[in-house]
C-alpha cells in the first residue's frame, strides 16, 4: 500500500477522534477473541497503518502517530511505514516506553483515550485504566470508529465449520464440556463464558478456516450445566454441526447477539471469565455474574492425550517426507542454477505438503529467509523483497502444516554452498542450546522459563542472544501457538506437564549478514521417579536432520 | 523445653481465642520489621511451640495446631514437635495446602481468624484475607494475645547504635537520603515510611546488635523531604548518634510512639510504605496518606558502592585465613585423636574469626552438620545432638561473620576420610552446578531465577535435586540475607545488577546420610558490550578453596 494512503487513513482516523472528544486511541494487534492470528475483518492495524507484523499495536493521537513493534519487526516496520506519517516505537528496548508510559508522558491531565472494549482484555484494559488514571487521563472503552472509515472491510468469516472427528481429538465433545465445567466448578463459579477461538474449537471438537493458518470457529461460547450456547454466524453451521453440538446440549445463537444475550442472563448465575481472554466490553455486559479467573479449558486442552500424540507423530512422519522432497527439489534447482527465490521455497513446501491427503493447511506462513533476510525473525517475503538464494550464504526455513491428525512446526538453517568458519561457529552455539533443552530433565513443576537459560548460556557467554522466546506451546490441529506454557525469558507460571508439546527454537541474528534458528517441537514425558520427586524429560516428535555441514565440532562436548 | 509446656502454653493461647471469639490464629515468625531473624521479643512462635527453626508459621484453631515448616525444617520440626499437641505441615510439597487454604476447608462460614496486624504486611494480610472472605471467614488484626500470656517476656532490645563510619560505608547518610528520597518522588509519594531494619541501618549508617547475628537498631524511619523522624527506644541512643541523625535531618521519637505519630501526621502527605515490608496495622494508621509500592532502599542497598566491595575482599581475606586457621585446628585434633564435634567445630570457627579485630559477630549460627546431620539443611547442634567427628564421613560447614568492613557467607563439604564414590559423584554434580554459576555470563535484565537451572541440570539429569535456593542477596556489615535479588526457582524480578553481592550455594541432601553444599559469595559485574547488549558476569569473593579429594573428574568438562 502507498504511504499517502496511510496518512489520508490516520487523518480521516483523526477527524472521528477530534468530533468524538478523543486525544488517543489505540488499535491493538487483534480481535474480540484475544487473537494472535486475525482473519480478515479484523486487520484493522493493517489496514491503517500498512505495517503487516503479526504483532504491533497502533498509537495515534492528534500531533503523532506510532507502532509498538517487537524486536522481531523492528526492521520490517521501520521498512513498511518509511514515508508515513506513523513512526516505530522499538519495543522491548530499555529506553522504549510503554504505551501507557508513553501516554502518560504525552497526554495532559484531563485528556480521554479511547479503545474498543471488545479488543482490549480485562486485564489489560484495567491495567491501562490505571496507568492513565495516575496521571489524570480518562479512558472510553466504547470508541469504535473502524466501521466508518473502512467502507469496504471484509465480512466475518462465513465458511462452514466441520467436526473435528473423534478418531483424531481422542476424546468427545461432551467429555471435554464435563471436564472444563469442573474446572468452573473449582473457581467458584457455575459457567464459563469462553472467548478464545482456539479453546472452543477444541472443547467442541470444530474446526473452520476462518482465520488463515488458524482452523478456528469464529464464536464465543457460554458453558453452563443447565445447558450451552455457541454464539456463532448461522452462514457456518449445517445440520451436521448443528446436531452434533445438540448432542452436547449446546444451542446456537447468532454470533451478533452475543452481548445482548449476556446481559439478559439470569442475575444470579456466577460466570467465569478469563481476566487476559476475555474483553472489557463482554466484562461489562456480565456486571456481578463475572468471575475473573484462571482459563478452565488452557491446560486441559495444552495437555495431549494419547491419540493426539499418536497422531501427531503420524504427521511428523508426513511432515519430514514433504521436507526431504522440498530441500532435495531445491537442492536440484540449485545444482541446474535455475533461479529459485524465497518465494520459491515457501511454494515448494507448500506444494509437497500438500500433497498428502491429511493436509488441511498451512499452520503459519512459511518463513523462507536467505542471507540478512534471515536476520529479520519474523520475515515475510514479498514481492520486492524476494530475493534469489546464492551458495554463498544461509537460507533459514521456518514452517509448519496443520494435518487433520496433528500440527508440526519446524526451522532448519541449511548452508547453500560451504559455510564460513563464522557461520559453523554461531550455528553450532545455536545446537548446543537446541541439544541442552533436548536433554534437559527436570523435576514435576518446573515451568519454561527456568530452562530458558539452558538454552542461550553458551551464547551469553560470547556476548550473542536471542531477543524472541525459545519455545511455546503447540496445538493439536489448531493454532501453532498456544499457552499456557512455554519457554522464555518471562515466567509463564505454567509448570512443563507431560503430554505438552512445545518447541525448542533458539537463534541467532547477525543484522545484515544471515539468521540461523533450529526448531523441533518437543513433547513432555515421565522420565523417572525418585526419593527427590518426579522427572520430566522432552522427547524430540520432530522428524528432519539438521545440516551437518554447518557443525563445528570443536566447540562440542560428547553429549 | 518439655512437650507439657508446650501444650500448656497453646492451651491458654486457646483459652483467650475463646475469650476473644477467635476460631484460629496464626503466629508468624516474623516481628513489626517483616524480619527473618528475630530479637528475642518476638521469639514468639518459638516460647509457644519449642520449635527453634529460623522460619515456618505456627497455626492454631480449637481443635488442631500445625506448624507450616519448609523443606529445610521438616526434620527438625518433627523432631522438637514430637510428643505435643502441634504437628508438622511440610510446606512445599504439592499436597500440602497453604495455610489460608487449610483455614478455608477447616473452619465454618462465619468463622473468625484473628492475627496481630503488627507481624503481617499489607500484602499477607490482603492476600490471607482475600482467600478467607471467598469462604466467609473473617479476618480481625488486632488479636494479640502475647503479652498477655508471656509473662517473662524479654524487653525490646536495649544495646545502644553505633555508627557505621564512612570509610566503610562509602557513602554518607546524607547522600543515602537523598537518593532514598528521589525514588520516593519516582513513586509518586512526598514521604516514605520504613519498617526494614537492614534498610533504616543502611540508610542513616547506623549499627546495633539488636538482632542475634543481624546488626540492625530496631526502629521505624519516617523520611520526608522537610525533615524526618526515627522512632527508636531512647536508650540505645547516644549524644554522638542523636548529633549525626541531626547532621541529616533526621529527629528522634520513641519507638512505642509510632503507631500513634503516624496518626497525627497531616492528612495531606502521602507517604510511601512497601506493601511486602509494612505490617497491615501501620497501614491502617496511615490510611489515605499510603501510597503501597517498591521499597525505594532495596535496589540502592543491594548495589554496593567501590568502598563497600574493597571492604568485601578485606573481609574475605581474613575470613579466609580464620577458616584456614579453623580446618588445620579440627584436621590436627582428628589426627591425634582428641573428640571433635559439631559445637567444636563451631566455637573452633568463632574463635579464629574473633581474634580479627574487625570481627563484630557471627552473621548467622554456625551450621556444622556431620554425616547425616548435614542433611537437615539448616541443622544447629544442640547439646542433645551434638554428633561427634569421625573419619568415616562428610562434615559439612556453613558459616560467616560479620566484620566492620563487610560480611562473610561460606558453606564448605570436606571429608573427614576416605569419601566413598558416591560421596564424590555427588559432590562433583554439586561443584558441577556451582560452577556454572561461577561462570555463567548473561545479559543486562537477567533475574536471578533465569540462572538457577545452570546451577540444578546436572542433579536433575540423575533425578536428584535440592529444594532451596541457589543463592541469595548478602548484605555489607549487615544482614547476610538481602533482596531484592537471588537466584531460585522463583521469580524476583529484580535483575542482577553490578556491584550486587549474591550467594552461589547448590547442595544435594541425602536423608540419613550426608549433605553436600557448596557456597561462595559473587559479585555482579560488567563483563562485555556487544552489539547484542551489555553483559554481565560473576566474580567470586570467597577465598577458601574446596575439598580435592571430593573431586571425581571423570564426569567434569575442562572449565
Amino acid at each position: 500500500m502507498n504511504t499517502n494512503q496511510t496518512d489520508a487513513r490516520i487523518k480521516a482516523l483523526r477527524e472521528i477522534m477530534m468530533k468524538r472528544g478523543i486525544d488517543a486511541t489505540i488499535i491493538p494487534q487483534t480481535d474480540p477473541h484475544q487473537g494472535e492470528y486475525l482473519a480478515d475483518h479484523w486487520q484493522t492495524r493493517r489496514w491503517l497503518s500498512g505495517f503487516t507484523g503479526s504483532a504491533g499495536d497502533l498509537v495515534v493521537t492528534h500531533d503523532n502517530a506510532y507502532i509498538w513493534a517487537d524486536s522481531r519487526y523492528w526492521l520490517q516496520a521501520a521498512r513498511q511505514l518509511d514515508g508515513t506519517c506513523i513512526s516505530v516505537m522499538e519495543d522491548g528496548k530499555p529506553e522504549t516506553p510503554s504505551i501507557a508510559g508513553w501516554l502518560c508522558q504525552t497526554l495532559p491531565a484531563g485528556a480521554t483515550v479511547g479503545i474498543n472494549g471488545m479488543t482490549f482484555s480485562i486485564n489489560a484494559a484495567r491495567h491501562l485504566n490505571t496507568s492513565l488514571s495516575s496521571a489524570g487521563i480518562s479512558l472510553n472503552v466504547d470508541f469504535d470508529p473502524i466501521d466508518l472509515l473502512w467502507t469496504d472491510r471484509p465480512s466475518l468469516p462465513k465458511t462452514k465449520a466441520f467436526i473435528h472427528e473423534d478418531k483424531y481429538a481422542g476424546e468427545t465433545a461432551q467429555s471435554k464440556i464435563a471436564r472444563v465445567l469442573d474446572n468452573v466448578k473449582t473457581s467458584g463459579a457455575e459457567a464459563a463464558f469462553i472467548s478464545d477461538l482456539a479453546e472452543i474449537a477444541w472443547i467442541l471438537n470444530l474446526r473452520s478456516a476462518d482465520v488463515e493458518c488458524n482452523p478456528v470457529v469464529t464464536s464465543f461460547l457460554l458453558l453452563a450445566p443447565q445447558g450451552s450456547t455457541l454464539f456463532i454466524d448461522p452462514d457456518k453451521l449445517t445440520p451436521e454441526i448443528t446436531g452434533h453440538l445438540s448432542a452436547c446440549g449446546v444451542a446456537t445463537a447468532p454470533y451478533s447477539s452475543t452481548a445482548e444475550s449476556l446481559a439478559h442472563l439470569p442475575e444470579s448465575l456466577t460466570i467465569l471469565v478469563s481476566g487476559s481472554q476475555t474483553g472489557i466490553a463482554i466484562h461489562s455486559r456480565l456486571g456481578n455474574r463475572a468471575i475473573i479467573g484462571p482459563s478452565p479449558a488452557a491446560m486441559l486442552k495444552a495437555v495431549k492425550n494419547p491419540t493426539q500424540i499418536a497422531g501427531v507423530r503420524q504427521a511428523m512422519i508426513r511432515d519430514g517426507i514433504a521436507l526431504v522432497h522440498s530441500f532435495m527439489e531445491i537442492e536440484k534447482r540449485m545444482g541446474n542454477n535455475i533461479p529459485t527465490t524465497e518465494i520459491d521455497v515457501a511454494d515448494i513446501l507448500r506444494k509437497h505438503r500438500s500433497a498428502n491427503p491429511m493436509f488441511f493447511d498451512l499452520s503459519f506462513d512459511t518463513i523462507a529467509g536467505f542471507g540478512p533476510h534471515g536476520a529479520i525473525v519474523h520475515y515475510s517475503a514479498t514481492e520486492e523483497s524476494n530475493a534469489t538464494l546464492s551458495p554463498d550464504n544461509l537460507l533459514l526455513v521456518d514452517s509448519g502444516a496443520n494435518y487433520f491428525d496433528g500440527t508440526t512446526d519446524i526451522t532448519r538453517t541449511i548452508a547453500l554452498g560451504t559455510p564460513t568458519e563464522a557461520q559453523k561457529h554461531d550455528f553450532t552455539l545455536v545446537m548446543k542450546g537446541h541439544i541442552a533443552i533436548a536433554q534437559a530433565i527436570y523435576p514435576e513443576g518446573t515451568r519454561g522459563a527456568q530452562l530458558d537459560a539452558l538454552a542461550r548460556i553458551n551464547l551469553w557467554k560470547e556476548g550473542l542472544s536471542y531477543l524472541h522466546g525459545t519455545g511455546h506451546g503447540v496445538g493439536h490441529f489448531l493454532n501453532v501457538h498456544e499457552g499456557p506454557q512455554s519457554i522464555r525469558l518471562n515466567d509463564t507460571l505454567a509448570p512443563l506437564t507431560p503430554g505438552m508439546i512445545t518447541s525448542n527454537e533458539p537463534g541467532l541474528y547477525r543484522e545484515g549478514l544471515y539468521g540461523i534458528r533450529c526448531e523441533n517441537l518437543v513433547l513432555t514425558q515421565k522420565e523417572t521417579s525418585t526419593e527427590f520427586g518426579n522427572f520430566y524429560s522432552f522427547e524430540t516428535l520432530t522428524l528432519f536432520p539438521f545440516d551437518l555441514s554447518l557443525f563445528d565440532t570443536s566447540i562440542m562436548t560428547d553429549s
